[in-house]
């Protein structure tokens, strides 16, 4: 393994053990472990995916859709350990995207030369 | 600092001197180097940027733009100098997209349980 997989291997290791994504773990399994939980982020799931497919693919969203996807968003927010789950979700995505930042600073520096 | 930025700092010094990055850093200063390639380059990425931003603002694109691109990528592709550049560009990317992978397998395994 070259030295530089051994420290993008290091850092996983130490996002794995991060409070973010300790938390993300748990708020994760908390849906899981109850089926009508689990059962409402599925939906709400599928409906996101089916929709970022439309875009990629070009295909129309309609109104009817729109308004469908609001729902959702809706009922997962006022679910506790969903609107839990998204929290956490977004504090994971946040700090990757801090460490993307660090990690990529030579190339933004090279261009800026 | 905290531990984890720890790491990410040590992955970033690890790229600054990889085999991948000094090649496209003296790529990149080939082509400054020289004023003819870099106003080529520069031609190149300014076209790149404005098509990329009219195509996030949903402006379209008409047919005229895309031949003139088409032009341009055919112009700096003969170059050598810039060729290079982005070959080197390329096995940058293919290394942080590698890199990126690993870094969020955590993510990946989490939602495949």
């Amino acid at each position: 393994m070259s030295a530089i997989t051994n420290h993008a291997e290091a850092l996983q290791q130490a996002i794995r053990e991060s409070e973010e994504f300790q938390a993300l773990q748990a708020a994760y399994q908390q849906v899981m472990d109850d089926p009508s939980s689990k059962q409402m982020f599925d939906n709400f799931r599928s409906v996101q995916i089916e929709l970022q497919q439309k875009q990629m693919q070009g295909i129309e969203i309609t109104e009817e859709e729109i308004e469908q996807a609001k729902k959702v968003v809706e009922l997962v927010q006022q679910h506790e350990g969903i609107s839990n789950l998204m929290t956490q979700e977004q504090n994971v995505n946040n700090l990757i995207n801090e460490l993307s930042q660090i990690i990529t600073k030579p190339l933004e520096e090279l261009y800026q030369m």
